[in-house]
């Protein structure tokens, strides 16, 4: 059991966290969908909401009545073992409820479950176990869709020729300072051999995380960082974009699909000449010695084939995080250095496939949807952005996206295989 | 020249009525699009602005400077004479400009336009003429997107699950009350021979209704009113929707494409086994004396076949509409009908395409764009609707869809073709 | 009743032709399909066999038995009131039946039909008029198919990068001959009036063609030759493709869709900075003398629009005809000039959408699906072409196509209106 | 150094095999292309002839000349580092050159190629070694299309509603007698450990076998055979492709795509209440003892879900397929059995998407395109199939497919993860 008033402050700093990303916005960017992949603020805000009606009260709350009978239908993301959804690609024309009733729902819902979490403080045992361990889940999950929130909207807002900005750019300035003086490049070298990976902690992690078990790896080296924007441009100008030979034979066709030209990230411009990039501060000159980001894997493994190294799989990149937090104990003592930008600055692409760790049980009804299903045809990412709420991410931590996702805040950090006991 | 004060007067009416309609709605419910043939309420809002900033001030208002230089480009709805234009499909993602920045569009350029009214007044010529000529124009062009803003927002309300009424029904029962005694049908009969169509008169007209011209009409007979929906209804259950003999290629093909499987028309829906149809009052019991709406062309042409009748030319309708006028001097004298719901209750397809009378001469200028460049593919529609502007159309008002549009007050009257001298 | 040698002679003729438009082609270029437009030239000498079989054999021949019963699925191109269709998209699918079976089919239904004509010959009487009827509807039937057959056959070569030519190009000096002295063009005036359209002869029409009916036309003049290559250069030179203000709004969207960019007539190809074309005899450089061909309605019409003038409406393209047949009686007597290119040189867009005379009536059963199912969102082109065959065209005969289709031989005669009274 | 004898009659072997597979076809057989993923026999026939002229003959033959300059376009399948490809989609279009001139390409290029490996077995050295590696490598590549000419002429076989027959039926029953009696099922378990997969032999593989490698697998179990017929047919009759929880998302919308509703195996069709099979003997009844084929990856997974079981990964079926090869070393000796149906049955889906061994290079050069720039999107099968050229395949051998794909002979052979020394 969790001290009821560690619960409940959680509770309130998460959901208030949330409220919080709204307060820039109007009602009208609230409900815009900018495209199927994304979903309006306001369906975040409710789906969230429904998380927790849905798997927390409707069991658990004495005489549950739900909110609304019809938002069962159009806030539930995909989960059939709830029932039926309201069509993804049409989640910007609900139009009604409207913010301010969708503001109710957030109260409403939020009375009751910390009310349940009270209650739950005076009465231990299993029941009250799994509400926790229910709440804490929704509370993940909220903070998932905090980071999607600012993606989705940064989406939205750059679709609109005024490209307005989400904030006014007076936090920029702070924002942009942690990356004033980037990090010389160096190579980290990993003996590998039988490793473990997977979740093997006491605290939250999500069923994709698990079980731990034994991977070996062969020897390689990760790069200390990511790729920056300077070294993603030096690929442009080499012609990284016309040449078939550094892609993929879906990534070239990507390239070259719908009318599109891929020529750049996503949300790069040249004016008069110089490259600037859309953030959620709106348009500025590109930060040269910021990660790359908003590539599709076809784009990182692009660069990363031009640059004569790979990427890491997934089992690479947490052996490596796991050993930095360890203090990397199987790296060259003489230089030995630390990783830097894991979890703070970008998502990083890794080669592997979203798949189930041996022996991984998705856990019973619908919930069991949350990650399991997805496992085809999705690449895992590593790590953490600069939009990801602190503390919500770890080195087990498995994100993944189709290859052709742009939107994210997805870089790469470069990888190479290495002979056993060779030296870069 | 238009006394100032008429026309002052007229400009504020319009605009006005405009406003009004926005009343019910939330900032939310103006923002978004529900299909690329629809636009937000609030893009309508800025676009007839536009259309007075663009062809009245940025000629004639001296010293113009525009309100916001990308509205030029963002409220642009198709003329290239002007410069490009924002994509059509994404017009539900503009959640900047908001909703109050577009009230304060239309406040400056009716403050402006009024000013330029004012001193028209006091300076006669061929300016002013012209410049009230353009006036007249825009708000002819606010009335038709008045229309398009109940339709547009119709279908928007349609597609959220929770079938939102635009307005409370207290109205629905009033309006309503005009249809409560279904007219019986009458065949009137029409004589032909040559005859004038085409605007002839010295009031507004579209330059589409130009030049009166001579067509020679063989002897038809038109029904008194429109097909009903218990006439419609009679048709569904004779199972007129799965008979390929009663459709057009094209429109049986319609039928079944993009896993839709069209069975009724566009609003309806049937609830424990009891028609009922979605209005902007929100669902109501289907009333079986009111006008078949929301059809397509291939469906009001299947149900004509399906009748033993046909859909009319627009010159037959114009010509018997104007006979009404002129109290028919050639219909049978000795039942002598009026011919009802000609303007007030449902557009109505005719089997003519859209093209260009006799002489036809788009005006010079990007204006020309206005009707001209639509004349392919497309089939003219007469009358009116309950949801057009009071005195906005007239006889010789062509209206024009494609063949499957359907969010449109769309109705039919049949017509027949007639041996000389026979009587039906 | 036809003489039953005479529509012997005439089955054969037609038949033998046929066969003889297949002859320089590999079993491979008679079953391949380019395109869901266009049928494989297997195909088209199939279901041309498959309409004897299936309106004359099935109903008149005594012990009437299908030569294979899944043909009637196979080679049913769209007659719902015969039963299901195999998918016209996928006609280049059926390598099963072979070229050699197919010719089976041919013999044995020609054997058949032709038993039919001689017994015919001895009965005289109301069936044997019908079916004489028949038979010659189905030779009318193959005759548009011959024309098919070689458009599409064409089409498909074309899009084969080897660019093989359909004959050699012994003949190809022959047919150019009959361009070699460009004919001066001329502007041909008719005063209009009441007058009429529509088959009204004796003679083989299609349903299409009737009723004979009055049209009013007001005074209008045509091109005495069709636009031809040297004219249609000048208007690509001048930026025809470029300017938006020449297009109809679908044409300009159609320019610049699914990757296209129309720059140029569909078989033109610069090569070495000269024009060639690609035509049944490969590819040639372009005759500048020869009519402008493979247009799609909106070319065209963009191409009228540069040059001041404008499509003729099917009405004003037959009474002129019309009067040339008739030796032009309403034409200025003092500059009687012929109308050269009527039948044998292209196809000539009209502005007219394809639609019932007044007092059309399909005849009844499948056969009243040839025609009128297709009367909506399609183009009507008059005249004939160099591919029709000869004596199958007239001056009421009504083809049409789609906006878009450009395979065919479409080219245009230019039109204007005129001044009552007025000269040009 | 390959003894000339032994390459020659091996080189002849294998391109005889292909020319017999054309045999029982016709040339419009061998021209069709039934859609994007599958290409026209005569299209591979030319394709693999190309390989050996463009990858031996070109770099190596004194005085090269090409048999025609436009086939190194037209027959590059994907090569970029070639040249311009001929678009995949129109393969079906290339009715020139016929397929007399593709049987003299290949003759032509037959007879250079075994001049070429006459001269090099008087010529050791290092350039004989390379053109003998390459020649094996078209041999391989050739038996691959072998497989695809038999799985591409069965798809549009099946598309024709004739349901014509590749082969007789006398050649049936023969086949089919290897599957009368069905093996009872039995599961073999692994203790895993550190084991190593790749090729590390001598002999011939491809470029994705390699580098050996050594992978650490935890204890799983796999089925002795695949899943049969009758076994499938229960998981239909059980409502597998009704039931959302079994399916992968993507696998579940893939069910409902596209106006397809999927209901059983590709193939699989019910007449008159039992299930037959298209095979490329034609339709038979659905023999229950074979193994269930031409299965989705996700129908794979979603049959496996059912079953309580998962897909091996690629590691555990190599790991499981050599240790049969070794006697089984680790499987329990009590009831040590055979694992059936390892390469002459059926593809077996494996959970492992597709990506590069760890240290693994693609070869320079064009042939470098070869497998690595696959590596995206798509998942391995293992073992082989009842039309896999025998000798072919083997342990290491890592075919590939997108999750759709269904024309292929895949199958499954279900797996399950243990507990550590535990037992099933």
């Amino acid at each position: 059991m969790i001290a009821s008033g560690t619960l409940l402050a959680r509770y309130e700093d998460v959901r208030r966290a949330t409220a919080m990303l709204a307060e820039p916005l109007s009602d009208e960017d609230c409900c815009a969908q900018s495209m199927t992949d994304a979903s309006p603020v306001k369906w975040h805000l409710a789906h969230t909401t429904w998380f927790f009606e849905t798997f927390v009260l409707e069991p658990y709350e004495p005489g549950f009545r739900p909110f609304h009978p019809a938002f069962r239908v159009l806030f539930n993301s995909y989960y059939n073992g709830i029932g039926e959804q309201y069509p993804r690609s049409r989640r910007g024309l609900i139009t009604r409820p409207g913010m301010d009733k969708v503001w109710d729902y957030r109260n409403d819902v939020d009375a009751r479950i910390e009310s349940l979490i009270v209650i739950c403080a005076s009465q231990p045992g299993s029941q009250t176990r799994e509400i926790e361990r229910l709440i804490e889940l929704g509370l993940q999950h909220e903070q998932q869709h905090q980071e999607l929130i600012l993606t989705d909207v940064q989406h939205l807002l750059w679709l609109n020729p005024l490209r307005p900005a989400y904030h006014d750019d007076s936090a920029l300035l702070e924002l942009q300072s942690r990356y004033l003086e980037p990090a010389p490049l160096h190579w980290l070298t990993f003996q590998g051999g039988i490793t473990e990976i997977g979740n093997g902690g006491t605290g939250f992690c999500f069923d994709n995380e698990l079980p731990r078990h034994r991977q070996y790896l062969e020897p390689y080296a990760l790069a200390s960082r990511l790729v920056t924007n300077a070294e993603y441009m030096a690929f442009i100008d080499a012609g990284g974009y016309q040449d078939p030979a550094l892609w993929l034979s879906e990534g070239w066709a990507w390239l070259h699909s719908d009318n599109q030209a891929v020529q750049h990230p996503m949300y790069w411009e040249k004016r008069d000449g110089t490259w600037h990039e859309f953030t959620l501060y709106g348009m500025v000159p590109l930060a040269p010695e910021r990660p790359a980001l908003h590539l599709s894997y076809y784009e990182a493994d692009a660069y990363a084939r031009w640059a004569q190294a790979r990427l890491p799989t997934e089992a690479e990149w947490e052996h490596a995080a796991m050993s930095a937090t360890c203090e990397q104990p199987d790296a060259r003592p003489a230089d030995a250095v630390a990783i830097d930008q894991l979890y703070d600055s970008g998502w990083q692409w890794t080669s592997s496939s979203y798949s189930p760790y041996p022996g991984f049980n998705a856990q019973p009804g619908a919930l069991g949807e949350y990650n399991g299903k997805f496992m085809v045809n999705q690449y895992v990412l590593r790590g953490g952005s600069c939009v990801t709420p602190p503390g919500h991410t770890r080195a087990t931590y498995r994100n993944f996206f189709p290859a052709h996702a742009r939107w994210q805040y997805a870089g790469l950090r470069l990888a190479r295989s290495m002979q056993a006991d060779a030296r870069l």
